[in-house]
């Protein structure tokens, strides 16, 4: 029976300053580590065998996943980068305090921009301190100036089926360590999410968690692993 | 200008303890992983830029890599692991302490059996307590019960040339964490070491080695990173 964990990344220093990060390399807390840590201790006690394993470009997935897998004795698995597994991209958003954005724009703009399904935030300005076009990373790919939900669906999705589907039709057990935003983008295709509820599914960071699917790759059953 | 850097993953448990590794997973030591911090801020410091990673599927090679590339802030680097790159295996001497062999067998024995180009130590018993028959890591593989440094070579370099030797002509930096031996292969290679010579070749652990290379991948120059 194919299987996929996803995991969201350990709390990361912009979660705990509540600021926007979208792209923005930022690294794990000391609790994002732990965080990571425990997942990967559960994925070993429930006695899961992942073969192959997904994340983003960036550090705080990439190091999530290593310290889980580390702590699994499966550091020797095959993991692939893609920024296609990114983070949504906050636009002009990003770096900013949620809160000085909530004093400056009003409550009811922020939630918009954080929650809308189609509406993305306003685009990274040319001499935006954030923005990451020399970012080697990136070399080669056309870096949004900023992304809706459904912007980031459009290239997770894709992904998905083109790199991970096959693994999982070959009955493979997938592990994917990403974002809040690239994992609502799969739990939307595979817990058949509307567009209206979507933006309000929270994902807790550095719980795993399990799906498991029939031959066609539709869930049979989602659970936290902590409570499975 | 193509250039390869190769690392010997840090001090390990069994290095510590002075005991044949080979294929058996062993972890680093607290030395073992900062020198394998120090190596990612000299490559860094020395602005190199690989594109691409390769290591073994061993996870004191493997956590080498990782701790390496987060100090270098380069965990976005793309890495392949394969067996390949393994260290020789050492067949029956695997989990042996070096002390207790010379003791056994005497000294004259051991120096042939870790240094002689293509005589193996004996094989692994059926019933050995270190062999990896049922490790995940290795399913499909045929592992084998014993490596002289010839045996190892002959799956090392065949890995170099249909994996990285492409991307080396592409005028690529590539970054190798590996081990003594799968090391020594690539190095008798690069610097045309004769079969007697290559088993007298130290590679201090941590230490990263940077080879300039021509368009047809002969070395310009090898040097130590600490020293370049």
């Amino acid at each position: 029976m194919p299987k996929l964990i996803l995991v969201r990344h350990g709390q990361s220093e912009w979660n705990l300053e509540n600021r926007f990060t979208g792209w923005w390399d930022v690294d794990l807390t000391d609790k994002g580590v732990e965080e990571a840590r425990s997942a990967g201790r559960l994925i070993a006690e429930k006695g899961l065998a992942p073969t192959r394993c997904f994340t983003s470009v960036l550090t705080r997935a990439i190091r999530t996943l290593h310290l889980a897998l580390y702590e699994a004795k499966m550091l020797y698995l095959p993991v692939t980068k893609d920024w296609r597994l990114n983070e949504r991209h906050y636009g002009g958003l990003t770096g900013l305090n949620k809160q000085e954005m909530r004093d400056k724009v009003g409550d009811e703009q922020v939630h918009i921009w954080r929650r809308s399904f189609d509406v993305p935030p306003p685009p990274q300005d040319e001499d935006d301190k954030y923005r990451m076009d020399a970012d080697p990373r990136y070399k080669g790919i056309d870096i949004p100036d900023t992304e809706s939900l459904k912007d980031t669906i459009a290239r997770v999705m894709p992904y998905y089926e083109e790199q991970i589907v096959p693994h999982l039709k070959a009955g493979e057990t997938v592990l994917i360590s990403a974002h809040g935003n690239s994992l609502r983008a799969l739990e939307k295709h595979l817990s058949n999410i509307s567009d209206d509820e979507i933006t309000g599914l929270e994902i807790p960071t550095g719980r795993p968690i399990l799906y498991e699917l029939d031959d066609q790759l539709n869930a049979l059953s989602r659970a936290y692993l902590d409570e499975a």
